[in-house]
């Protein structure tokens, strides 16, 4: 299993990673009905950098890593993972998690920050605590989860340099 | 003095609110060397309404509002404010501050979110404190303030359905 930098002829793999995790609608902000054309241009190329996990030729898992706020905040970037379900439970998202902090050093990224948790996704809540993230905030009623309905979303914060 | 929807003719007399303000990299999260066409896009292209306050036929302060996360958190908007240095402390910030809640649940919106407000910002803070905002987030060493270095930034949030 190793992690690679995506190109664009990895986004027929990387969609259907994409669509079923945007559809179930339960962690990200993205509409359901994102189509691969918008999904493309949101997860390869709006951010400044798009990783897979790769193995045996099969891409299992990808996260992004861009700039959260331009200016005076631009010190701080932001990263999104996705894990297909085929590959739950193998420590990938860890892995990634790991592999994007290491990059976002090499950027010369001072922190990261995830803005828009849902407070129900514990599974994500516990591994990002226990990847040294703390919850900054609590944004009430913020996401609108299909099961539950509103929800808080938390605001995740790691400094990186030491 | 009154307050209406901005259209593309009034960017140059919004482009040096935009500018002074931007410039002095204290308050907004824009790069301070941000262009005209830049900024037109930004403050008039890419959010859903921007409004202007006039005075007299001449433009005092500006605001957008947009969704601040699609999908799941579409129910929450966000806006950024402007008031020209010739016209502070006339009351224009809370003028539009209460003008652009009524706009926001008029477009349905449930609540409202400032991202990223510099912990130095007293005056902001203590104006969206006096209308109802409560902070809901602390990012540490977020802002990178020209004067005083890294200092934190508060996320604000108010629930607008009562």
């Amino acid at each position: 299993m190793h992690i690679r930098e995506a190109s664009k002829e990895d986004w027929q793999s990387l969609w259907p990673i994409f669509r079923e995790v945007v559809q179930a609608g339960e962690t990200y902000a993205y509409d359901i009905d994102t189509t691969s054309e918008q999904a493309e241009k949101i997860w390869l190329e709006v951010p400044r950098k798009t990783f897979v996990v790769e193995d045996n030729g099969e891409i299992l898992g990808t996260y992004y890593l861009k700039t959260n706020q331009v200016g005076p905040g631009n010190h701080v970037c932001n990263c999104g993972y996705m894990v297909s379900s085929l590959a739950r439970g193998r420590g990938l998202a860890t892995k990634m998690c790991e592999h994007s902090q290491e990059i976002a050093k090499a950027l010369g990224y001072k922190a990261m920050q995830f803005n828009f948790v849902a407070s129900t996704n514990e599974s994500a809540i516990h591994l990002w605590h226990k990847l040294g993230f703390e919850t900054v905030g609590r944004l009430p009623k913020a996401f609108n989860h299909p099961k539950q309905g509103y929800v808080d979303a938390l605001v995740m914060y790691k400094w990186l340099q030491t």
